[in-house]
């Protein structure tokens, strides 16, 4: 009986831009789809949200995948890491409306674009700002639930997606039990550094790394100490990454980080 | 060969009695999960918007489910059911924040109550509101997911599921894409009535009558012509049922219909 080989994934830019045709895709696929225009207020925004990103996540899914000994075509594979930049745009924009963001990725953030979008780029009035938060919300919406499409369009089989399901409602709970906690903390700064690497456990070591990677691993079947391997890697990691982005969103030039160095200490939001 | 006799309907109260433990069995074991009590926050809240309703599309779900002839336990049935009354929830919340409604289903709506919580019963200054807007967004974030994962609770085989979830995802479809209509035309009333009808069709006609239907129907395995029937029995019901519903929006009594008379008229949104 022969083995076969594990399918060795291609470099960053090829995998990058086998995400970003999976996504474009599937939009092109919802914009025919529509039965008006009007959706094109929204996915022209979604698309821009989609084109700033590090693609960390799907490109985390994907090793997760590798990881697990993945063999045969990647396809499906592309098309559930790509599921995760969706469900990304759905936890930025939604987070930014939360936080009345004015920036995200460099650009305006998803309400204020909307706003700007709905006065045909004059001056955005207060109607203007209800509805740019109105539609940023629908958009955050949509992305969540485009997410969960295109993971069943993975083509994975029953079993498989059964594995991986649980998995993926981990991940949501997970990131809104972390939008609580900041939400909760929020102008109630307390210095209390075990709060903050709580909220930072929650909202970005299981989101941003371990969650993808288990998904990843997950959808070539892996077995749980494979899923175990993923977290003694993962956390820790997640957690020095968020760490070192909340220094650059405070002492970092907001030029190169693409966001604003006074947003989170204006608001009192802790550092996390 | 015998066949099955369908399964015959308890009546309304003990229908909405058992949606209504499935829904308390589903957030008991969300709250005993959670890693700490600030999700309470966020249940206590919807707790009280599932007490509130008429629960019309879980027991159209479950009429779905007998008018295509099921056989046996109605368990299963009952929690994608209950399922459906999550997401309304979610559509609720979302929508309470796109339009800035005070009230829903005769309280608070859940912007307001989660800002009137947040000071203790204080009154809401800006901060306060702020965080009720966030936290309602987040609220809504967890039932939409919260829906999912119930409705994959029911326990329906993998082929039952894959008749299933497509309905699910049209309906969500639909509901975005009706509330997208509503948001793009509030402020900017024309009087043109095929396209207010456009907007009834999508956000109630659909959502709120042949979904249910459906869904319920497709639970029991129905073919196509069942849901072909559905279809033709729902649509004019549910046109029928928001035009009745504006009206008193309007011109019915608060105390009676549990909503603001002027809400609508005073951010000129169409009548739907």
């Amino acid at each position: 009986m022969t083995q076969a080989l594990p399918t060795a994934l291609p470099d960053l830019a090829s995998l990058r831009q086998q995400v970003g045709a999976a996504l474009t895709g599937f939009l092109d696929a919802k914009e025919r789809a529509a039965p008006g225009i009007e959706l094109l207020h929204l996915t022209t925004t979604l698309r821009g949200l989609l084109t700033g990103g590090k693609r960390l996540r799907s490109l985390l899914c994907l090793y997760g995948w590798q990881a697990a000994g993945a063999t045969g075509d990647m396809a499906g594979a592309v098309r559930a890491a790509a599921s995760l930049e969706l469900f990304q745009v759905f936890a930025l924009v939604h987070d930014d409306v939360m936080d009345d963001s004015d920036v995200r990725r460099g650009r305006p953030s998803a309400h204020r674009a909307l706003a700007t979008a709905y006065t045909d780029g004059g001056g955005p009035d207060s109607r203007a700002r209800a509805h740019g938060l109105g539609a940023a919300v629908l958009l955050g919406d949509l992305a969540l639930v485009w997410s969960d499409e295109l993971l069943r369009a993975a083509g994975l089989g029953p079993e498989r997606l059964a594995q991986v399901l649980p998995l993926v409602a981990e991940m949501r709970s997970e990131v809104m039990y972390g939008q609580l906690l900041d939400l909760q903390s929020t102008g109630r700064v307390s210095g209390d550094v075990d709060t903050a690497l709580h909220v930072i456990r929650y909202k970005t070591a299981k989101y941003t790394i371990e969650r993808p990677l288990h998904i990843g691993a997950a959808v070539a079947g892996a077995a749980p100490p494979v899923l175990d391997a993923c977290t003694a890697f993962g956390i820790p990691l997640g957690e020095a990454f968020q760490l070192r982005d909340d220094l650059l969103g405070v002492f970092g030039d907001p030029a190169r980080t693409g966001k604003s160095v006074l947003d989170d200490l204006r608001e009192e939001r802790p550092p996390s």
